[in-house]
C-alpha cells in the first residue's frame, strides 16, 4: 500500500514530524510518502491560513494520486479542503481531526481535544459538531504559535501539560485527543505521563486509510463526492 | 456606502445579473461596485469548485477593501470562503446563504431552499445545519447545470417551477430560498406566481450589509476571526 | 417607509429610548412612529408580565397597520406575542431577539447575551434554542430590574460592565447582545469601551424592517401565520 | 384534592368534554372543578388566537386558586400560557401537550400527534422541540376546525381515522397522542379500534396533577418561576 | 392495583427503602410488592453492574406479572433493561430516571441530578441526552459509594448537602432530582431544608405506573416493543 | 495480534460467517480467534434478545482476554453490551454499529443501514443519534428474519435488494451500511452490484481493532469505564 501524507502547510520539519509519526503506526508493506504544499502558508493557524492553503494541498493530492498513492491523509487537524479533496480524488482522503475523533470515541465517552492557538478553538469545536460529537467533546487552546512545536525551548510543551491537566480536573476528560499535526510526536510520551489514552490524529489517519484500502472501500461517487465538472478556470 | 459583489465564479454574465439584484434593493446613496473571480471556475457546483474558488475570491475583496469598499458580499449561495474572508478583511463580509436563511425566518417558521445540482443539497444542508435551521428548512435540487440559469431556453425555468410546487405540497413550505446565485433575477417573478415570500440571497445579503454599515458593526477581531498572522507562503 | 415600534410595557420612557434608538439607524426616508401599550405592565419581567403585555401590544399593531404603518417592531428583547403579532398583521413584524441574534451571527462565531434579571435567563436561553444558535451564544443576566435602566444612579451600568467582562474573560465571547429595550442607548459607547460589536436589538430590528420592505418580502400567509380566522371572543 | 380545569376558550360544550374526560381518570377523593374563560376566542386555533386567550385563562387560575385549587390544568394542547401560569401560580399547572407527550414517551419510542388544524402543525412541532422529543415524535393536521369536533355529523372523526392509518403506514408510528382538547371522548375507542395505545392530553394532566400533588411537590418558584414582580399595569 | 417493585441489586435494604418510599405515595387501594433481584451484584455502580443485573431483574418482572402485578417499577436510577422489560412484559414499565425527569420538567426549566458515584454521571448524562433534556438538565456526583447510603455514619449525607449547594450556586438548578432509589428516603427532608422541589424516582415512577393504569394505557406492542419472538437459548 | 470475535447469539454458522470475514480483512499476523456465546438466544432480534445476550457475550470476553486475546469485536450490529464490556474488559472492544458508522461516515455524507426486522429500527436509530450520526444517516428494515440470512432460499437477498434501491432512490443515500453481522458476506457483492460503498461492521470493526493496538491505545479507565467495583452477586 502506497499513502500520501500531504503537509498542507509549507513547513518541511512538520512533514518530517508527520511522516515519522505515519511511519511508526504503518503496517508492514505500507508505504509512507509526504509531500509538502509548494504554495502554501508556513503553518496553519485559523479559517485564513487554512482556505489558503487548499489548492497547494490538493495539487499534491493529485500529483499523488497520479503517481500511484491509494490513499491520502491531509496532515492538519483543521481538516481543511477534505470535502474538496474527496471530491477530487478517487481514492479516499482522511483528515486528523475526523480520525482523531473517532478513534478517541472508540475508548472514551467524554474527552478533550488540546489545540495551539485560541483563535483555532471555535473551528475545532464546529468540526467536533459537524462530526456529531459536541455532546462529547470539549476543545481547548493551549496558546502555542505552531510553530513553537517545532522548538523544544519555546515552553510549547508545559503550556501542553497546563491543558491536559486542566480538561482532566474540570471536563471530567477520559482521554486527550492532541489538535494538531505538529504535537504528533508527544502522543506516546504523555500517554505515559498521564496514564490515559492520547490520540495522535497522524497516526489515527494512517491506521483509517490502511483499514479502508483492506476493506477494499473508497469514496463515495454518487451524489456530494461526485467527481468535478470538467469547466475552465479563469487563470487556465 | 460602497457595498462590492463578489462573484467567486467566473462567469460575467452571473456577476452582472447579482449586481443588477443588488442594485435593485440598494439604498439611495449605496454604490454598488462589482468584482468577478480573476481565477475561479466557470460555475461553483460542488466542494471541489468551491474551494478552488476561495483565493481568487478573497484577493477580489482585499482588493476591494483597499480601494474603499466598506462591506462585501460572496455571490455564490455555498458561503465559499465566507470564516477566511471574514478573518482576512476588516470591513464587514456577508453570504448569500447566511443572509437568505435568516430573512426568510423572519417570514415563516418552515421553508425550503431550492437549489442547482443535487451534488449541491447537502453542502447546503449542512450549511443551514451549521446555521441552527436544520429543524426548520428543507433543502431540495432543481437538477439544473448552474450555466443553464444564464440560458432562457434550457429549461432551468420550468425545473424550478417543479420543486417549488412539491415543496409547497410535500415539505409544507410556507416560503422558498432561492439557492443559487445565478436565480437572483427570479425572485420576485416566482414570488408573484405563487403568493409566497421568494428570498434571493444577493438581495437579502446588500440589506444585511447596508443595516451593518448604518449600525457601525462589523466583524469581531476578538478570537476566530482575529487577522491572520503575517507569515510566509511557499511560493512567494 | 414608517415603521412603528411598540413598547410592551408602559413606561413611556422606555418608549422614548427605543424611539431615539430608532431614528439613529433609520433610513433616509423612514419615519419611525411610537406607540405605548395602553394596557401593559410598566415593565417586563418573566413570563408573566410577558404574557400580560400581549393583548395591549397586538392592539398597538392594529392600529397602527390601519394608520398605515409598513412594518412593526415589537421592542422587548424576550419578543413576546411575535408569532401571534406576525398571525394577525399583514406587515412584517421583527423582535429584538431574533434580530439582535442574527445581526451578531454575521460578526462572530461565538457570543454572549447580557439581560437584565436572573428570572429572564432561561426564557431567553429558550429563545436563542428556539432560534438554532444554542451552539454559539450564552446569556448572562446583571442582576438590574428593568427601570433601573432608566436611573442613572442606579448602579445598572456598573454591573452591566461586570458581565460583559465576565463574558469575555470566561465565555469567550467575541461580542455582545445587549438583552434588553432599555439597553438600547448604551451599544455604542460600550462598543467603544471594549472594542468589540456590541448589537442592540431595536437598531437592528429597524434595519431588518427596512431591509424586508425593500425587497418586498413580508410575512408567510400560508400556513402557520395565515390570518387568524373569525370568530366571537367571549367578552365581545 | 381539588383539580381546575380551565378552558382557555369560551365554548361551554369543550369545557364539558374536558371535565368529563377528567373526572373519567380521576383517583376517588379528587374533585374535578371546571372553569370557562370569560374573555376567550370561541376555539383556539393558531398564534394569534392562542395568545389572546391567556389573560382570561390566568384570571381563571388565579380564581381557581384563591377558591381552594390545588392544581390548574389548561385545556388547550397548545400550552398556551404555561409559562406565564406556573409565575403567577403558587400552586402545580399542567399543559396538556407536554403531559400526553411525556404519557406517550413511558409506551413506545416512536409515535405520532393528530392534531386539527394545519396552522397548529408547526406550533405543536416546536412544541415537541421544546420538550427534547423531536428525534421521536412526528405531527400531522386533520384538517379539522375545532369545533367541528363539537358536530357529530362534520366528517371530523372520518378525517381523525385517516391520519392516524397514515400515521402508522408512513411515520413509523407506534402510539397516537390526541392533539386537540377537543378529542378526549375518543381516545379510548380509537385505542381500541387500532389496539395501540391512545393518549389524551386531558386525561394525562389530571393524573400528572395528582402525581404532583401526592408527592408534595409545587412549581419552582426560585428562577425562571419566581413570583411576578408587584407592577402596575397601565390599565389599572 | 398492584405495582410491583424490582431491586435489580441484591441488597434487601435497598429493597426496603424504595418500598417505604413507594408506599408513601401511592394511592388508596394501591398494593405494592417487592422483589429484590435473585441473581444481581450488592448495587448498581455503572455500566457493567447495570448489565449483569438485566437477567435477573426481567425474572422478578416475570414472575411478578405471572402473579397479577398490573405495573412495574425498576427501582434503579440507571435505567437498566427498561426497553427489554418493556419488550417483554405486558404490563407498563417504568424507570426512576425518566419517571424523575419528566416530574421535575414540569416544576423547572432547568435542574440539576445529583447521583453517587462519578463513573455513573456520563451514564446518566446519556440517559438525559436519550430522553431530550439535555438542554435543560445538569449531572452531578457526590462521591458516595451507593451502599454508603445505607449507612447513617457514612458522610454520604453531607457529601449530597454539598453537591446540591453547588447546583444551586452554579448550575442555576431550580430543582433537584436525587439520582439514585438509594436516596429515596432523602427527598422531603431535602425538600424541606432547601425550599426547592426535591424529586425522588421512587416516587415519581409509583405515580406514573398508577397514572397509566388508570388510563387503561400499557406499553405499545407494535415494532419497537413487539413481544420477544420466541427462540432457543443456548443453555436452555 | 489476537482479535476474538464474540458472538453474542448462539448460532455457530453466524459465528463462522462473521469469522470468515474478519479473516478477509486481517492484517498478516493478525489472529482471528472465535467464540460463540454459551448462554445466548439463537438471534438477537430488538431489546430482549438483546439485553439477554450480555453475561454469555462479557463471559467469553473475559475468557478470551485470560487466554490472551489483545482485543475484543462484539458481532452484532446493535452493539449490545458494549459500555459493560469496556468497563470489564482492559483490551479494547469494538461494536460493529459503531465501527461500520464512522467507516462509512469517511466515504459519504449521506448514507442508509439496512437492517433486518422492522423491531429493531429504532433501536439503530437510537445508536445512530447517541453516536452523533442522526443528521447524515437513515435507517431501513428490509423484513428478514435473522436467521432467514443463513438460508439462501429464504428470499432474505431479494428484501435487501429492495431496501438498497430504496434508499439510493428515496433516502438520497450514497453509501450503504449492512446493518447485522449476518450479512457480513454479502457487502463485496452488492458493492460490485451497485457501484457504491457497502460497509460491512465485522470488517469494520476487525480494522478498527488493529488500528488501536498498532497506535498502542487502549480503553480509557478513568472515569465511566473505570474497573468494575469488586461486590458480591446475589447467586455467587
Amino acid at each position: 500500500m502506497r499513502l500520501l501524507v500531504v503537509n498542507p502547510n509549507s513547513t518541511a520539519t512538520m512533514t518530517q514530524k508527520a511522516v515519522d509519526a505515519a511511519r511508526l503506526v504503518a503496517a508492514h508493506g505500507t508505504d509512507i510518502i509526504a509531500a509538502t504544499s509548494k504554495t502554501g502558508p508556513a503553518s496553519i493557524e485559523g479559517y485564513y491560513d487554512g482556505a489558503m492553503a487548499v489548492p497547494g494541498l490538493l495539487e499534491e493530492i493529485r500529483i499523488g494520486e497520479a503517481a500511484g498513492a491509494q490513499a491520502a491523509i491531509i496532515a492538519c487537524f483543521d481538516d481543511t479542503g477534505l470535502d474538496a479533496a474527496r471530491t477530487m480524488a478517487n481514492i479516499p482522503v482522511l483528515g486528523l481531526c475526523e480520525c482523531a475523533l473517532v478513534t478517541a470515541g472508540f475508548l472514551a465517552p467524554r474527552f478533550t481535544v488540546v489545540t495551539t492557538l485560541g483563535r483555532s478553538r471555535v473551528l475545532i469545536e464546529d468540526l467536533v459538531h459537524h462530526y456529531g460529537m459536541a455532546h462529547r467533546v470539549k476543545v481547548r487552546a493551549a496558546d502555542i504559535p505552531v510553530l513553537d512545536l517545532e522548538d523544544d525551548h519555546s515552553g510549547a510543551l508545559d503550556k501542553l501539560h497546563r491543558q491536559i491537566e486542566q480538561a482532566l480536573m474540570q471536563d471530567g476528560a477520559e482521554a486527550i485527543v492532541l489538535g494538531c499535526a505538529g504535537m504528533a510526536d508527544l502522543a506516546l510520551q504523555l500517554q505515559s505521563d498521564y496514564g490515559i489514552p492520547v490520540v495522535d490524529g497522524v497516526s489515527a489517519a494512517v491506521k483509517q486509510a490502511e483499514a479502508l484500502l483492506t476493506q477494499r472501500l473508497t469514496t463515495a461517487k454518487r451524489g456530494s463526492y461526485a467527481p468535478p465538472i470538467p469547466k475552465p478556470f479563469a487563470d487556465s
